[in-house]
This record gives C-alpha cells, structure tokens and sequence, in this order.
C-alpha cells in the first residue's frame, strides 16, 4: 500500500512501545479498536473500529471517520445523523492496536444510533447475578 | 456451552439494544472488547478482551479477568504485578459487543506493563504530520 493512508510498521517491540512514530498494528482485518470520549466531560461515547484510510482520514482531516464493519465501508461518523466528532486529542496505546480520540461532539443527543448521548446507557446490576442491566440514560427520539 | 459462564443470547435486535438483560455479542474469536477507566479520575486506564469465562469470573469475584489474545489463556489481571483491578461498574453498550468497566486498582504504577499508570502514555502530535508521538508519562519502572 501507498499513498497517505500508509503507517510505517514499527523495527521492533521497543520501538513499538517506546517510540516517537505512530506505527498502528492493523488485526487481521486491518482494523485497530477506537475508544471515544467526550473531550470536555471525559464520558466514554463509543467504541469503533478504523482501518489506514480511516486512521489517516482522522488525522489529516480533524474529523472523525471509522470503518463500519457492518457495512463494510468507510463511515465518517455524523454524515448522515448531524453528530460530526471534531477531534482534539488522539492517543495510542503501549502495543498501538488501539487509538484514544477526545471529541467535541455537534448532536449529543445522536451520538448513538438508539437516540443517546452514549452508546454505554446500560450498567450491569452488580448487587444481583450480574446479568441484568439497568438503563441509565432514556432515548431522546425514537 | 453450560454452567456459570453462560449468557443468554438476544432474542430480537430491539432486546439487544433495549432489553434489560446482558447479551453480550462475542465474537468469531468469542471475544468482546473492554474499555477500562479508572473510576476515581476517568483516565482511560487499558483495551483489553474478554471471553466468556473472564467476563463471568469479573462479575462474579468483582475483580477483573480479561482473555489474553497473546498468550491464548485467562489473564487476572495483576496477578503477576499487584496491579489488580477492583470493579466499582460495568456498563455495556448498545449492541453489546464492547463492555466498560470503571475500576480501582491497587498498583497504579504497573497498570500497563511498561511501568506506567495508563497503556496511552503517548498522544499523536496533531499539529504535524500526524505520523509522530509525544511521550506524556515518563515509565516509572525499567
């Protein structure tokens, strides 16, 4: 591969983890895993997926894109719902098969398809067997 | 599969995302994603995966298990290290195949095993090219 979208693989685990290059380890399918939290309120929003292009089309842009696994396809988050993510801080972790971005967020309120401000509306009931969930946060459309 | 570590499937696409049951949607490798954050200052802390069995012995001991896709086993997490993980909340997302676990943990110090206290020591230097790192925690341990 060539072109923007190409990261340079890292020489060895010590540059890997301790480098100055971003060099993303893509999976199987060419995806590394995308935490997303709420640059202002630190709220987790969503967990995604980006492959190169996606990855690259982040940096280059200062707007969010993913790769829906789903559709198969390159999904610039909010095109369609209004809830565009302008990214202001990205991270990588130790072994760079996952990236943190910090967003500011247009429409909150459709940052989850089901109408919420998060994807994570739902907490496990821990005082009872650990398979019930409790919804946090109520749909605002429908 | 029987015993403790089962989880009921979703019946319908609406009970996955509305329902008050947890349905987690493992996948191919029967795995789902975990966002771990710390639960006293919010720092995303570590990604990690979890089969069923890790996630059943999470719920049910309060202390967090995660699969290792390196080594092919169970991973207590500090178990090695002291760096343990107590949960105080889990949260699932909406079509449950990434879970959110905000946790305390004993041996901040070797959360990640580079010896710093979160895996996303480094942010990309946005300002450049986006292909470089800039290191914000030092590692504590060598």
């Amino acid at each position: 591969m060539s072109g923007p979208a190409e990261f340079a693989p890292a020489a060895s685990k010590a540059e890997l983890e301790e480098g100055t290059r971003l060099s993303p380890r893509f999976d199987a399918n060419g995806l590394v895993t995308a935490v997303v939290t709420d640059d202002a309120t630190g709220d987790l929003l969503m967990v995604a997926h980006m492959n190169a292009e996606a990855l690259d089309l982040t940096l280059r842009t200062g707007t969010a894109h993913y790769f829906s696994r789903s559709r198969g396809s390159l999904w610039k988050k909010g095109e369609t719902s209004g809830a565009l993510q302008t990214v202001r801080e990205v991270r990588v972790d130790c072994d760079q098969d996952a990236v943190w971005l910090k967003v500011a967020v247009a429409k909150p309120e459709d940052t989850c398809h089901t109408g919420r401000t998060s994807c994570f509306y739902r907490k496990v009931d821990l005082a009872g067997d650990g398979r019930m969930l409790i919804e946090t946060e109520a749909r605002a459309s429908s």
